[in-house]
């Protein structure tokens, strides 16, 4: 038992060293980068699509994007003007340090002002885990319900940034905007909660500013605020 | 590195081996025994919800609830008119054969026609854990898109029955649902593919057919189908 302990330990530290790693390059380059999660078919490449067409002329974007199988992604992401690196993590449940490292090999971080690392949907293991990300943006989307935050809490509380996506649907559903943020600031108080579709394209605009604040202030070099 | 390899093995050896005793008890106690996965919010419990209604005066039901938080389903399950018992898994993200054994302690399998586990939301971990069920059922809804299979292919491939909800959504989202049904079937060519909406009840009598011919199976003392 004793054993089987010290050698989770050892391998939490070794994740842990390559995200100061991370931290130390991504901040060296005066790059923005986030880490996005949430369950699957949130709308996580959907946002990144919008994001690319709208922003692409006025920021050098790429994707890192981590999927158990396919690069069906990557395409969209590349379709939308932008460059993308797909990670195919097998079974794994989440992205590593250490493939965000070897994914870097690829490209050349100076020559961007913004990084995004879309992770494996799953609103449970990828939360466990720092990518060395400035900041963490998990997005929920109307039809999955109003409870994900209290049912997922370790992914809230950690977030920096929460998307409520599909706000075109909500009629449709019995979602209460009310019951989700009371949930989300329980747990989470001063995180800024953006509202909006990805497919009408309404409340986008909130999003592309926050995205364009946070590489401002990673373009002077700022410290990746203190994780929870 | 060869020690941790063996500790894997032996780990993966003792959840097969508690998954054999679950089929045994299952078969003794001539229960139809379901393990439900999907991702968050693709209506596990409201379909559940829905079983209670409409078929907990003809079948005696339970349910076991895999959350990492709080005991909202089954508390919903209740309401809904059978009894549930609820495991919190603290971060682990998906439910384990140990701690169902230790939820059958709860109830007397024996007083059982119908068992539902429904597992931690989380499409791509409970995929790789037995927990002794006859058959395993992974939903996906319409506001996640139509590539889910694809992109979780361990889950779809291990399934025995998928079931396709929130179909009233269907208008409102980008679905296909030939591309979806075309990426089930390439992934498990002759699996049931039952279409609903809970939140409407259309399409839920095709699962109650399901499930009446399931646990008619098992009251026989049928064997549990040869796994892939």
């Amino acid at each position: 038992m004793a054993k089987s302990i010290r050698l989770a330990k050892r391998v939490i530290t070794e994740s842990d060293r390559l995200a100061v790693e991370l931290v130390d390059r991504f901040r060296k380059a005066r790059v923005f980068v986030a880490n996005l999660m949430s369950s699957p078919g949130s709308g996580k490449t959907s946002l990144l699509e919008e994001t690319a067409r709208r922003l692409g002329k006025e920021l050098r974007m790429a994707v890192i994007e981590g999927d158990l199988a396919t690069d069906r992604d990557a395409q969209r992401i590349r379709r939308a003007g932008i460059p993308s690196y797909q990670i195919n993590t097998g079974g794994g449940c989440h992205l590593s340090a250490r493939q965000v490292l070897d994914a870097l090999e690829q490209f050349d971080l100076a020559t961007l002002d913004v990084l995004f690392i879309e992770n494996v949907g799953n609103l449970v293991c990828p939360a466990e885990f720092d990518l060395g990300e400035r900041r963490r943006v998990v997005l929920a989307s109307t039809p999955e319900g109003d409870d994900k935050p209290i049912k997922y809490p370790v992914a809230f509380h950690k977030a920096d940034c929460v998307v409520l996506n599909k706000i075109d649907l909500l009629a449709a559903t019995n979602f209460s905007r009310e019951a989700f943020l009371g949930y989300v600031r329980g747990l989470n108080p001063k995180i800024p909660v953006l509202e909006m579709s990805c497919r009408t394209g309404e409340g986008v605009q909130g999003w592309l500013d926050w995205v364009r604040a946070e590489r401002e202030a990673a373009a002077k070099g700022a410290a990746r605020p203190p994780k929870r």
